[in-house]
């Protein structure tokens, strides 16, 4: 696929039909006639089941100005036909004035819910809730305040709105009582003699919308909306429209690990030797910051000290078959080589006495990729982590970030930098990898809305267990890919399940930056760093369950790699939640604790050190429990039980389930050994994709399609596409013993 | 004094000098001269030491706009000399683009310190931090969020600077680091492995500023300056410019205690003999939300079951000498007779069912007092409480407020009415007394700043102690009152220590709305409201020593008296900081639970449970203390140890202190007995203020100042003034023994 640049594709919009609805909005009143701060929609269908309501002039710097890539539009045609949307586009109602931006959403059916606002780590259903959409490196409870904050959300009703802008809008979400739905009884019965009570004492709304309010977008705004018929097709759409997900290296796929902050090369090469003589599958090892010379801000450069020898290193490793990951900050050191040429084309104020990259200005952002593309991808380097690339919670006052009101030479506003920070980063590296062909798998710590495509995990500080899980399941909503890092444990059984839901995860990451030896030599953090080491029973014991533990995920790569494939093509996510493939089961609408992996099979992790829980399986099919082969009717609600490290894995009946033998690493040329598990008497077909696996080659057709079938006990494969080799060795066909 | 309007005083700064700084700005950079978001400052020196600079066209509704009261210039005139400001009022730089106005305010002496910002409950020291100056219900750790959230600091160097603004400004108060102070060292150092360790590792700041971004403010601001010599000076300047502080009616310095919210007339009738049958002290009794027949929203009308002869009960209380304060929230239920008038004159969104008054419209705003003249005043009510006039935090996503979205037909924003919701409900509550020739002293959760004329004090549901006592320390930078209201304890000697707070407030409050019993016969929440009531003898040493520290405050009445006449004529906080006392002493800066109780006294209570703590005395004098009459030198630090319930208490040396017998009331004649205690062989004169405490007709002159000195083992009194009444005795005059 040729990609057009953006400006093409805009050029293409003059060619669609676009409605100026002139005075005409049915839902406005009176006094929105006669003010002039009320605008008027105009409403293009963008695509099938897309529209774009315009109010005023949409400011310069939006996620949609600066995206990645053009919708793709031609996978949007193959969706199901769209379902109607409960409102008409141009019921949208909208406010500017000289302080702001304020749209109001249709939102009035009471039986609905809202779901979306991006990571969101604390709040699942959202309606009731006031939103505050700021990228945040902290939790800051229900708001929303999160690495990906995005302004869609998505009704069960089948329908999706996203709002296009690179401002921190609050969105209160059908939480506020209109004075024309005022209600007549008064709200005291009993007299309260407690706070939370009389807060709580509040009438029922009354016709209810979604009101976004943009503070210091005085101009208008697009808003977008995206039809179902479902909220999954919504999601496509919406994914789509964004450009599509991201197809991933398959080494990405794999297992990081993470060394510690301190690593010199000597230390690097023995974990690196450790994780092959212990047989622990791995593809990515990650430098934290002391591969650089100077950190907090950047230097970007190799420590002398710790890496006098880094080309014979890395190039060591890349043999070894992993893929080295920088970390690093886009806050350039005066000791950079980036300083002098970027110090025109940054910010009016320092972050950690480093600049802040104007990443607007086509040269800055330019210089920023060559230079990652000339000193680190052409030596051998495959992927980078952005730390600090979001900002801290109000409540937050002294450490990083730069202020709203930095300025830029580019003229973006320093509200709009902050937001887009990490997608500008994210696209800046990327462009880098795209210009030597290269796929790229990286790690960041803020993105914003239409981040689908770019091939970047987020990732946080924070560490609390339910909020990891929250965030990897409201991440399917808008296009966000959530790696629940293992950094240390507070018992082996939290352990155990973090490393358990890190590999059901977009990307398997452990992360030990803070601890000098591997985590299964100590998982505590202090007494790893006292160098108090576990005795070695019971360091075997953790590396053979690691072992097993990432052994499992690479067995399912080949399966994984197909789900991305359909992100790619459709935009359904590959992990996601279940509510988005079973909408009409409302028991799902609560349950924020269990997911998708691929579309065939449902995870339900133990949580902390627990090894039992409540499990609900969704309405519209059986389910085959992994391990035991056990039968379970749709809407099933049963408490679970295991050993801590085993997520409780259910299979929906009639799956072919390509099940690989594990290997250490992806190569470009790794040839899996598939057994295809077969549950249920009429599978549904499975699809397989291989290609090189690293390259963008696909694009021109490099790539087969695998369709495996299962009928009258017999396996077939069909095959289709142009990449001359082959990745998978169906060695076998087993039917699943399954039982009631 | 007759009050011009404001648009008087405003009309007569035609006459001021106006000085136009085009394209001259000492500080202003070459592309700052030709980027039109730049404005240019127009400063103007309003009076001796008070200088306006203008950038831009400020907003219409600003506090300078919606004031009370016009600037107290003759109070100004007679204020020390002006000192010099360290930079002159044209190098003060502001940006104003299409999303919010910035200024840039000097602030480059690192041995200064900087104060204020309103109440603040969680920062003393402001230098370093980010602050969000929302109104706010509930501490938002050291952001400034508060219930009188104002964008107005004060220096170590003596001077002040008022931002009149009413949006939510952030203020950066010498946080940032501009590019153009680069450093070259790097901030790597040692590596790091630890989150907060390396968030802290910044580099010093350079040249710093205090930057205040006001968010959707797109047209320009004022910014007030206010000289020293040292803060004391610039506070009074302060409040000077924003009328001058009020002067209380007499009884609003005793004691108030709020019955319990579901009281009944019988219950409130009950409460009031206790009170005087324990012989407490008690001039004010507040009737919380039960008095209404709805509240949550309010009905504003009595209710029929609780309180049928509420006419009768009401004169009964005020012939007891029991002044009435009531509890409301602004927020008009459809019940109310204010509805129907109020609806075409308030907000779009409702608030708990209830109206959002448009109190920027002038009609509005007279319909609410009106109606609380006609309804309530003339019915004997002396005073009103706003409760919820402020917001929630933007972590609490579900309770009360308007968004700042909402629409007004007076065409103030949301945003600004929020900010200025409880200073216009004081302002128009205001207006029915001052119709009326009667003070009043009244409650409400939120101001804004200018807020010193206006007879209200600050209260809050947050109940730490620390934050109490901070928040009485920082109220007095800015022109505000704060009154730590007693509601509960976690045990015996946390609740005398919190009455003991109480009694050296601006205002003591007991408010046990949420427990049916009075305070002293169950003081733990729980059990009280399950009625399980402390033995007699418990009950009675509770009220014992209850009675004592109440009586204790009122022997100082009189003292308290005449330190609120200097407030009303100099603007020098009655309860302050010492630091506006001893601005040399750099001890101070950091003491934030310690004040001085008018000029004479410093109270440095004892904390929580605790019966011991650290003083720091003031050096420039020796002080003695009051209860055992032992000198310490200023500039002394110790641990005092006492019971729980005494305040450690220190008396300057060389005061003349009045010295009461404590009365149960304080009525309009009223005489209070009065022995001089005498501190010191050379003390200063100690002045009293004679009026009938009650209605304005101190500002004809129907008011006397007694000024008593001692010299020679004599004392004497001068009296000057009009008032016919006598209102002291004095008795003796009693040197007090001293000894080191």
């Amino acid at each position: 696929m040729k990609l057009p640049k953006p400006t093409l594709w805009k050029g293409a919009l003059a060619l669609c039909l676009t409605f100026l609805v002139c005075a005409s909005n049915p839902a406005a009143t009176a006094a929105e006639a006669t003010d002039s701060s009320w605008k008027q929609p105009e409403v293009t269908e963008m695509g099938r089941g897309v529209w774009r309501v315009r109010f005023g002039q949409p400011e310069k710097f939006t996620p949609d100005a600066v995206r990645e890539l053009p919708p793709k539009w031609e996978g949007v045609a193959q969706l199901p036909e769209p379902g109607k949307l409960p409102f008409a586009p141009a019921d949208l109602r909208c406010r500017v004035t000289s302080a702001r931006t304020v749209l109001y959403v249709p939102c009035d059916e009471p039986e609905d819910q809202i779901y979306g606002f991006g990571l969101d780590p604390a709040a699942y259903e959202q309606k009731g809730l006031r939103k505050y959409l700021s990228v945040c490196a902290a939790v800051m409870e229900k708001t929303g305040a999160s690495h990906g904050p995005v302004p869609f959300w998505l009704s069960t009703r089948g329908y999706g709105v996203y709002v296009d802008t690179a401002r921190v809008p609050f969105v209160h979400v059908a939480r506020l009582s209109a004075r024309s739905a005022v209600n007549t009884e008064g709200a005291a019965g009993d007299l309260k003699t407690d706070v939370a009570a009389l807060y709580a004492a509040r009438p029922a709304a009354g016709k209810a919308e979604v009101v976004v309010e943009i503070p210091g977008n005085t101009s208008g705004v697009d808003v977008y909306l995206f039809a179902g018929p479902t909220p999954r097709e919504a999601v496509q759409r919406y994914n789509l429209f964004s450009g599509g997900g991201c197809l991933p290296p398959m080494w990405g796929l794999g297992m990081k690990y993470r060394a510690f902050t301190g690593a010199d090369e000597a230390t690097v090469t023995n974990l690196a030797r450790a994780l092959r003589d212990r047989q622990i599958p791995c593809d990515m090892l990650g430098l934290e910051p002391g591969w650089q010379s100077r950190a907090y801000s950047c230097s970007l450069v190799w420590d002398k000290k710790r890496f006098p020898s880094h080309e014979t290193v890395v190039a060591d490793l890349n043999r070894q078959g992993f893929k080295i990951n920088l970390w690093e900050h886009a806050y350039i050191n005066p000791e950079s080589p980036l300083f002098a040429p970027l110090k025109p084309r940054s910010g009016d104020f320092l972050v950690w006495g480093g600049l802040v990259v104007d990443f607007a200005d086509p040269q800055a952002f330019q210089l920023f990729a060559d230079y990652h593309g000339k000193n680190f991808i052409d030596q051998g380097i495959a992927g980078f982590k952005a730390d600090e690339c979001d900002n801290q919670p109000l409540t937050d006052c002294t450490p990083f970030n730069f202020p709203y009101s930095s300025i830029f030479p580019s003229g973006i506003d320093g509200e709009q930098m902050i937001q887009l920070y990490g997608y500008y980063y994210q696209r800046s590296i990327q462009a880098a990898f795209r210009a030597r062909n290269m796929r790229t798998w990286g790690d960041v710590r803020a993105t914003t809305a239409l981040a689908a495509p770019l091939p970047f995990n987020l990732y946080s500080d924070a560490y609390q267990f339910d909020q990891y899980l929250r965030q990897l399941v409201n991440a399917s909503f808008t296009g966000l890919l959530w790696s629940p890092e293992v950094r240390d444990a507070s018992s082996y059984d939290d352990l155990l399940n973090r490393l358990a839901l890190s590999s059901f995860a977009a990307q398997m990451c452990v992360n030990v930056w803070f601890m000098p030896h591997p985590i299964w030599e100590q998982y505590d953090h202090d007494k790893n760093n006292k160098h108090q080491l576990l005795p070695e029973t019971d360091q075997e014991r953790i590396a053979t369950q690691l072992r097993e533990i990432v052994n499992f995920r690479y067995r399912l790569l080949p399966y994984l790699y197909a789900a991305f494939q359909q992100y790619h093509d459709t935009g359904l996510p590959p992990v996601r939640s279940p509510l988005l493939d079973f909408p009409e089961d409302r028991e799902l609408r609560k349950v924020d604790n269990e997911f998708l992996f691929g579309s065939r099979l449902l995870v339900a992790p133990f949580v902390s050190a627990e090894s039992a829980r409540e499990v609900y399986l969704p309405k519209g099919c059986n389910w085959i429990e992994f391990k035991t082969g056990k039968l379970y009717a749709g809407g099933t609600k049963f408490t679970v039980k295991g050993k801590a490290g085993e997520a409780p894995l259910f299979v929906r009946e009639n799956t072919l389930l390509p099940w690989a033998e594990p290997v250490q690493r992806v190569g470009p040329d790794t040839v899996f050994n598939v057994t295809m598990k077969v549950f249920g008497s009429k599978p549904e077909p499975c699809l397989l994709i291989e290609d090189d696996g690293e390259s963008y080659r696909y694009e021109q057709g490099a790539q087969n399609r695998l369709t495996l079938t299962w009928a009258e006990g017999q396996g077939a494969v069909a095959k289709t596409g142009n990449f001359a080799g082959s990745r998978y060795r169906i060695q076998r066909w087993e039917p699943v013993e399954i039982h009631p």
